[in-house]
């Protein structure tokens, strides 16, 4: 729960790493899928919810993802308008891959 | 110089953890830009032969290059048909963002 709750998209080489990962491009494609914020729980499964939010930071720090918190609920979602603008097509396309194999 | 020539394209998972290094994903975006085969030492400035030969080896293996022999000559091609049928799009958005970033 440290740090801002957004950040400008980083360079194409971190936000790649960010989401090269298997189980950050996971939450990447729930959070594209549903097209609105997600409680944190509800974006993984068999990891830890430590595990869950050092995934979360290094999304958020490349600019993927921001924390909405909303009372004692906290939510992620995906920087899609910023992502599109910065990357044209590459999120959508890598969602879809990941679709595809889903 | 081990290994077949050419792999499937690999899950993913692999061939996004494969060009999310910069240093690869410059020489898709070289090989992608050209849209034919290049020579090895075209593909990289500022590392060793050997350090460019174990990049051409991880994208080998992922699928997204292939090596092509001829006589003393060694190229690399980009996969492109195979990687646009299994991640239609993929490709082309992440050298366009590559490019955008150039």
């Amino acid at each position: 729960m440290e740090g801002p709750d957004e950040f400008p998209v980083a360079p194409l080489n971190q936000v790649l790493t960010a989401i090269s990962d298997p189980i950050r491009l996971e939450m990447v494609r729930r959070l594209s899928v549903a097209g609105d914020k997600i409680q944190c729980s509800g974006l993984y499964e068999g990891i830890s919810r430590s595990t869950g939010t050092h995934h979360f930071k290094v999304l958020r720090e490349a600019g993927v993802i921001s924390r909405v918190v909303e009372g004692h609920v906290v939510s992620q979602r995906l920087n899609e308008l910023a992502l599109e603008q910065r990357f044209p097509g590459l999120i959508p396309s890598l969602v879809a891959a990941a679709n595809a194999e889903n």
